[in-house]
């Protein structure tokens, strides 16, 4: 079998022992957090009966779902076929969110009121090959389910910075909208209702084409012009585009008169109960703290299933969002056939994993560097009572460049070595040496 | 959509959150043990090309493998198709080896020359729905890849009970054979080479069917009748059924004559470093320690691939074994084209999970249950400080049964409880009480 292709499956990926480490050591740190923070991680299989991928709750992604055949297929079954997806009984899962949906409806009975869920799991999508899309990666999903009001969200967002915090994103700051209010927003300039979802789409991308190129697709779409005046007026007005401090000031000047008022509350709210985790967490708890969250009356946020606010992540050290989340709650309870609150948050874990620089593990790393005569149950007592010490310890053949041998493991992160010969000492004569 | 069926797929599980917290506290502690005897963790795709499944590396499990389909495909290719597998380009992995030796193939020349892997990850396979038969579960294991000799086997048992010590496990212990002395004793009792695969696979029932049983499945297998003889008559001495502890006359009392010397050195060696290694964790380092080894000359393990020492772990508590492996040095270089020698060490994973009874993290779980007007930003001000002095703390609106509420969050492993109010209290005047 020689010289057979022996990369990964296209668009996936192998992690090599630091990588992976790296990567272990990122999610201990959303999970533990995330933990403390009061939720609770579940677990589902990575499957789902095909008809429940299939059920129109996963937008476009349902399109790229892998298809897993059945078993016991014969010649004839596969010649009867009428479409592909005849063959399939099991999908591989496109996101975190329809099997969550699935698991509260089968388990509501077992858990908590309101329930804090924690997700931290691979999911698929056959994706085109292109650069820095991949066909397997990791998602870390927070969702807050049976609580209809801010407090979840309040909760999510807390969480989600104090998740960053420790990860040593601590720059990043959260942009806030609420759908209610873009809607709202859109009606009064005169935006019919069925031409909203067409809207949004053009809306979404102001960032990229400015209010001009906004206005001129608004115009391209067919939109009354009236609409696309007022709203343009709007986009032009100096205090649209002015950044103050979160807070009530902040968001009336940049929406609207007559926005909901309900609405503006609830994200005054969330700013409050942001600030007020923050300074507990500071060295002084009785100084003011300015939530690291800006109103964008703009934002959208892609999905169509948004029914309240909804958060972007943004970072100062790169362009994309790095996370993301909103209301849905018309969603997770269709398989159950009654409406369930539901909010979720959604950390980008493979864009964190390029971000975060963590230091190795604290504890030592020790490569015992040893001659072919070494025996091999005193090296073995040596690495136990070294382990028992806290460290960890590699037992290491020597090789005939030394040098050359020592860099690489200081590559590896070894931090001490040490040479064993015939004669292995005693942990306390052992002549530790720095690596690298 | 109300209705549907929502379990998880057949033969696959959720996990609420109780189970998946113990799951994730004994995935650490295998993990940070592990890695602490100086292996390295790697990850691979979940996913394999489908070729690379069906190569002969599988064994039965290749009949197992979930097939993924290809995408793109239209009616015309489902009926021109002339087996299921031509509709699949990519498998669900069946065991983390085949991947391995894909991954090893792939990227040798980033690995150390010798490479102690660890993998821990899930494997699908299409069983028949039976009780305890899973169609997905976890795998742990760990190989020791270009370390020809003993020294490889030492360290992998050495940290294996390491590992089961650590799960509260200790009381472990391994049935070690070698394939080599195994065949070599039945070839001397006269069986001819080419019938050997299917005595072994008679031997491999004698705990079951005892000497008696043995004798006479391998008459019925037409062996010849003067081995079948020798070898009841060999079962049947007295100090082959004897136990002594492990080492040299142990061994030697349960072989015949004329056994591989340097075999049996090997595996003294072995049974030495494991001795040491314990002593070293003990209270006395200077105290003999007995390996918890015993040498089983009618061990076989049964895939054909192994090519040395062979091990099983038992437990007191359980009647099947929780662990096993062996080497197996013409297999991980196949895809290579040349031989690395290898050997591997698996626990298994489904089963210590329910023997293992592990305490909840130390760390103190707060509930604070509040009324439905206590304040959301004092509240979550307070949630931070007790984060912040290391407990978890989770917010729950206070329900009409309160005793019932309490009761459950005593089950769910919370520790302590305060009621808020509207006024929410600084940390240092809450009022925590037990809880459960």
């Amino acid at each position: 079998m020689a010289g057979q292709q022996v990369n990964p499956p296209r668009g996936m990926r192998d992690f090599l022992p630091a990588e992976k480490a790296k990567r272990e050591r990122v999610l201990r740190i959303i999970r533990d957090t995330y933990r403390a923070h009061g939720f609770d991680e579940i677990e589902t299989p990575v499957m789902e009966d095909s008809d429940r991928l299939h059920a129109g709750l996963g937008g476009d992604n349902e399109k790229l779902a892998f298809a897993v055949m059945k078993r016991g297929l014969g010649v004839d079954d596969l010649h009867a076929a009428e479409a592909p997806l005849d063959l399939a009984d099991l999908g591989l899962r496109y996101d975190l969110t329809v099997p969550l949906a699935r698991f509260y409806a089968s388990h509501r009975a077992e858990l908590p009121a309101v329930f804090r869920s924690l997700q931290l799991g691979s999911v698929w999508r056959a994706e085109r090959p292109q650069k820095g899309r991949y066909r397997q990666f990791v998602q870390t999903d927070v969702d807050i389910l049976g609580e209809p009001g801010i407090r979840a969200e309040a909760e999510l967002v807390t969480a989600s910075l104090a998740v960053l915090e420790a990860l040593g994103l601590g720059e990043a700051s959260i942009r806030v909208n609420d759908r209610r209010l873009l809607e709202g927003m859109l009606r009064g300039f005169g935006f019919p209702d069925a031409e909203l979802p067409g809207v949004l789409i053009t809306v979404d991308k102001l960032d990229k084409i400015g209010p001009d190129g906004v206005a001129a697709e608004l115009r391209e779409r067919g939109a009354p012009t009236g609409a696309v005046e007022a709203f343009e007026a709007f986009l032009r007005r100096p205090q649209t585009r002015e950044f103050l401090p979160f807070g009530d000031a902040h968001i009336r000047k940049r929406l609207p008169e007559g926005a909901d008022e309900a609405v503006i509350a609830d994200l005054v709210a969330l700013g409050e109960a942001v600030a007020a985790a923050r300074s507990a967490s500071g060295s002084d708890p009785a100084a003011p703290v300015a939530p690291p969250l800006v109103f964008d009356p703009f934002l959208v946020r892609g999905m169509g299933y948004y029914t309240g606010p909804i958060f972007e992540v943004a970072h100062p050290s790169v362009g994309y969002s790095i996370g993301g989340g909103g209301r849905y709650d018309g969603m997770v309870g269709r398989f159950l056939g009654s409406e369930v609150p539901a909010t979720g948050f959604s950390l980008g874990f493979e864009r964190l994993i390029d971000l975060v620089e963590l230091p190795e593990t604290a504890a030592e790393q020790i490569a015992l560097v040893h001659d072919a005569e070494a025996p091999v149950a005193p090296l073995l007592r040596l690495q136990a009572a070294l382990v028992a010490g806290g460290a960890r310890v590699r037992l290491v053949g020597r090789a005939r460049n030394t040098k050359a041998q020592l860099d690489a493991l200081a590559a590896e992160g070894f931090t001490r070595f040490a040479f064993v010969g015939a004669e292995v000492p005693d942990p306390a004569a052992l002549d530790l040496k720095p690596l690298g």
